[in-house]
């Protein structure tokens, strides 16, 4: 049996850590026949570059950063080669390119479209641990990308999927919980999370795992275990969902900070307009999250929306085309929000936990900005003064 | 017309170097119709990974180091590109796998045997000014390799020879001098010098360019041009043998720091033995540079010979190796030696040079440890401590 084993920036952030990183993987060697390893950028390095960049210019080329970004992880796979060699191991690091990872989309947010294992298969054959760079790969073009937020859990789970093998994510926490323990004491440790609630959970905020890279492995039946690199605790899988999950009516509660949101009044009333609007946002990469529109006074409509903080400056750059060809709009971008989201599986038969959480909230004079929900779970956005009161009045009533 | 213009880790050790070495490079455009830049990592970026490398292995695997290494000049060709991009100028950062610069030999000395031109000539035709990773390629398995000592000036040659071009080399010296300013304050700048005697300068330690390189441009014809980076001080041609020069006995001295000696004395007399000694030493890639045998007492002999100090985790290999299987041999390593050698084109016509350099050191009492000649050169090793007086008598008499 083979597994690929992923670590994440935080745990490959010195040498001293990458060498405890490769004691991992000589116990798991022991467990599986063959071993690949995805790993990251060595701590804050992929910042650091992109820091750089920035020095240079507000907008820099996008193909360029790919190819200055893509350095952090050759160096960790390399280093990380090094230290599994002096230890006596037999290993291999591969660029993304290497490794057959073929990639389309824009620069900077590429997506996987297959994965070349020809060289992968070989090394393996000939009894290699393969080391291969996470979060990135080559288009059809010959130039190098990058996969964006979350990069290396895709790489990880996509080559998981294509070569027949378990996944498992060593991060910085000991596995999924049902909020993230740093906001919420009482937080308890889910021993299964099912892909559907793993993925809306991530798509909403929770900083475990990216929805991306849960979508393939649901997509192709990859089991995924999350847990603490260096710790013996249990962690969490994710699968196909169980019997016995159904008792909770919520799962797990997320949280973002990094939401801005947009409030656009005094819009003209047209379809056109808005349609432009989305459309621009779409074209510059922005995934908008909530939208709420609504008539205002004298035939006007007010829109507000959020989206990822990740994506301000694509957002200020539509805006401010938008500005200029619409001077009419009041435009106001509110960055101090937080969005809280419930999530549950619970939620597809089980009626009334909308309800149940409304009421809540209200109990507790807890007013919120925008709301929005999925088949699984209900989104708020709220001042973000209000965050830590409405995180303890939920969690505790919902028991996660 | 076109050109290859190449700067070092000096010249882009930050961005504001950088966005210096552009304005050069966007005052060169006016000059030549098409530019290919080629540039090395910042300052001192390869050493620094180097040394990550050295604190994980002594021997660390060459394939791995290759790999890692090779990451510096990928930062800095995409700061580069942003940074021309953002004064408004059309380019594209390509690393040596992208400008299909292939390879081989061993890991981290290899040899460019080939440069497939298409994606450059291509990104020429589109108006762009190319940049490219100096130092580095791809070898015929799609591992990433690099080229060694001075492999950036090898790269930018190579470049000049197959895209038909001039070759201009950007550094932190002002062009070629006779001696090492920093050795000898009267020292001399030229104007041009032959091929051969720059690439016997440069074998015998004068640091401004690698002899390979040089060894390329001459093969090819290509005229390379070293001149300060920010500076508009005439800098000097290198080119083929002119009239004129052959007035100067000696066109220049070079010296090294970076030599170490070894010593072995008792080793019984056997061909076999010695020719073991030089096999390893080549199988492990030591360019032994001098080499002295000769008789001693009881039937042994005695060999000494030095080899570059860069070469030095490779001799002691060796020299370990042969401690084991010969023990009786004395095996005495010498590190604060020092080779000066005198050069000139005009040794292959003016006999008599020689014996006015050994007289010259005679009547100063420099005696030296080991001695060495090609058709322009004559070289010898010192103790360190000679060092300032022997540049400054030598310098002196000949006029360099």
């Amino acid at each position: 049996m083979r597994a690929v084993l992923k670590f994440g920036g935080s745990s490959v952030a010195t040498i001293e850590l990458m060498k405890k990183v490769a004691e991992v993987i000589i116990k798991r060697k022991k467990l599986y026949d063959e071993l690949i390893i995805v790993v990251s950028a060595m701590g804050k390095t992929t910042n650091q570059l992109i820091s750089m960049a920035k020095e240079i210019s507000l907008y820099p080329n996008k193909r360029e950063m790919d190819l200055l970004i893509s350095t952090g992880e050759v160096v960790s796979i390399s280093l990380l080669s090094l230290i599994l060699q002096e230890m006596g191991e037999n290993s291999i690091a591969l660029t993304g390119t290497q490794a057959g990872i073929l990639t389309k989309g824009t620069h900077t947010k590429n997506k996987i479209s297959d994965i070349h294992t020809e060289k992968i298969e070989s090394e393996l054959a000939l009894g290699k641990i393969v080391i291969v760079a996470g979060f990135q790969g080559f288009n059809e073009q010959g130039d190098i990308t990058t996969l964006g937020r979350g990069g290396s859990d895709t790489s990880a789970v996509a080559l998981a999927a294509k070569l027949n093998s378990i996944c498992e994510i060593y991060t910085d926490v000991d596995g999924i919980y049902g909020i993230d323990p740093r906001l919420y004491k009482d937080a308890k440790k889910l021993k299964q999370i099912d892909y559907e609630e793993m993925k809306e959970m991530a798509f909403l905020g929770a900083k475990v795992m990216e929805p991306r890279s849960i979508d393939i492995a649901q997509n192709h039946g990859v089991i995924v275990y999350v847990a603490k690199t260096l710790s013996d605790e249990e962690g969490t899988y994710i699968m196909n969902y169980k019997d016995g999950l159904e008792d909770k009516k919520i799962t797990g509660i997320a949280v973002s900070d990094k939401v801005i949101m947009v409030s656009m009044k005094r819009i003209p009333y047209s379809a056109k307009l808005t349609a432009e609007l989305f459309r621009d946002l779409a074209k510059n990469e922005v995934n908008v999250d909530v939208i709420n529109q609504n008539p205002s006074i004298g035939g006007n409509m007010n829109i507000a929306f959020t989206a990822h903080a990740d994506d301000l400056d694509a957002v200020n750059e539509v805006l401010d085309q938008f500005k200029v060809k619409y001077p009419v709009v009041n435009i106001l971008r509110i960055d101090d929000v937080v969005k809280v989201s419930l999530i549950g599986s619970a939620m597809r038969t089980q009626s009334g936990i909308a309800a149940e959480a409304f009421e809540v909230l209200a109990d507790n004079d807890l007013e919120f900005k925008l709301v929005t929900t999925s088949e699984i779970s209900i989104s708020y956005t709220f001042d973000r003064s209000k965050k830590d009161k409405v995180i303890e009045v939920l969690a505790k009533h919902f028991n996660v």
